[in-house]
């Protein structure tokens, strides 16, 4: 009958969009700022202290800096994404 | 018929996996170093030089520094990411 026939198509559909974005990338950022037309966050070093962690994972609640939120975004998402760490030498 | 039935339901799969990646995020990072578990780059502040550039978009070729694809990025994925700058103060 026609209702698992679509069920199976609308299926497929959202596999081929899963796929897709697996292999040539989707949006990044869900919900950081999506006022600002581009985020760019500049820092002077002087500011930095002794080390810094910065967010590339755009999950963090204390973006622009790491909260560790990308350790749960990698599981859901099978992802290998982590921080920039800026630090003195020891 | 089922065909044009069949190629709907298809693009209301492909429509639901969007908008949920829109709105609650997929995977970051589609090529860069997918053989390590977790991208992590770790500098020191000395080497840095007096402004640096670094990718959170996961598209440039210069990565971990952004090489300007944020921009191409952004566009075709109705995105708004854009990079790290450290900077000396002036
Ligand atoms: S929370 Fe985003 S990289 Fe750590
Ligand atoms: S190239 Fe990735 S932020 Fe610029």
């Amino acid at each position: 009958s026609l209702i698992p026939f679509g069920i199976a198509c609308v299926a497929v559909g959202f596999g081929v969009k899963t796929l897709i974005d697996k292999k040539l990338g989707g949006p990044v950022n869900p919900a950081i700022r999506k006022e600002e037309s581009k985020v760019v966050d500049s820092l002077d070093i002087e500011d930095l202290g002794n080390k810094a962690v910065f967010c590339r994972c755009w999950r963090s609640s204390k973006f622009p800096y790491c909260d560790g939120s990308h350790n749960a975004h990698n599981t859901v998402h099978a992802d290998n994404v982590g921080p920039l760490i800026i630090k003195k030498k020891e």
